[in-house]
């Protein structure tokens, strides 16, 4: 089973996939997608979009998780987060995967124990979970942190809040996708 | 040339084709999509998106426009509304057709003359500059107000802010496609 944590900007996208063998959770590829600086939005989340296309076509996930964030600085700082997440939604059910939420307070907990833990914390975390040293920027080492959140419900059906719902709802109308 | 003004919504999505021909503007369509009440929200996004791409393939617009929304209620529906934001934004790029944002402010002024009419103004106005009198829900009147104020800077060149800018940058980069 795979599952690809993504943590979408509108600037930089951050990707992080990991595949789990029994109790062994393995990283398979991390990275960031930047959509540049053009002027025109709709350009950028469509490279979003395109750039999560490929890796998924690449990496084919059984399942995303993305991080669903509760406050931002802003409210137009909050809708164009809300417009990253949109590419990357429609990216995975583009190719029929699914893909949950997590709070970050949730992917924190889940990662370090800890819900507030620092962002030094959950990267201390990441690296010794998986196995990995080089660091490949913060957008990269928090996909990997919400990808583990995500593998880590799986294995224990831990009920971590609202995300629960969707992926219940999505494994009664999809059997046939999980493995 | 035709124009479809686009009002999206996580729950309902206004739409709104019109014709420009000289200096008369005719509607072609106007209606709304209903994402439904889908608990998997990348669900919503995705009837929103394919329902777009639908109504693109049929009215085949030279040009889509949006509102841009300042602010809203509160951080989590500035997020919901910049993921159906994006759902559109994504389906308009997928076709090759541009898509500019305007304010709220910048589409009363346009359609009423006044940045701070009232909804019912805006619809008394569209109403009357259209020849329409069948109310088929707000949204679908916002998004005939949206396309309203994108046929008329097309007319006049003004300068709306913003939008001015990506909209230049549009034309610089595909002057094939603007007719």
């Amino acid at each position: 089973m795979i599952v690809l944590g993504i943590d979408p900007g509108s600037r930089i996208t951050g990707y992080g996939a990991i595949e789990i063998v029994g109790s062994e959770r393995r990283v398979l590829a991390y990275g960031v997608l930047k959509s540049g600086k053009a002027a025109d939005h709709a350009i950028r989340l469509a490279r979003i979009h395109e750039g999560l296309l490929e890796i998924l076509d690449q990496i084919k996930p059984d399942a995303c998780a993305i991080e669903m964030p509760v406050y931002a600085q802003n409210a137009q700082s909050m809708l164009k987060l809300g417009r990253a997440q949109a590419a990357a939604m429609l990216a995975a059910t583009n190719r029929q995967i699914p893909i949950v939420e997590y709070t970050p307070k949730q992917i924190k907990k889940s990662v370090t124990g800890n819900g507030n833990a620092s962002k030094e914390q959950v990267w201390f975390m990441v690296q010794k979970i998986l196995s990995i040293s080089e660091n490949r920027g913060l957008d990269a080492s928090d996909a990997l942190a919400i990808g583990l959140c995500h593998s880590h419900r799986l294995r224990t059906g831990d009920t971590l809040g609202r995300s629960q719902g969707t992926w219940a709802a999505f494994v009664r109308a999809n059997p046939d996708r999980i493995r």
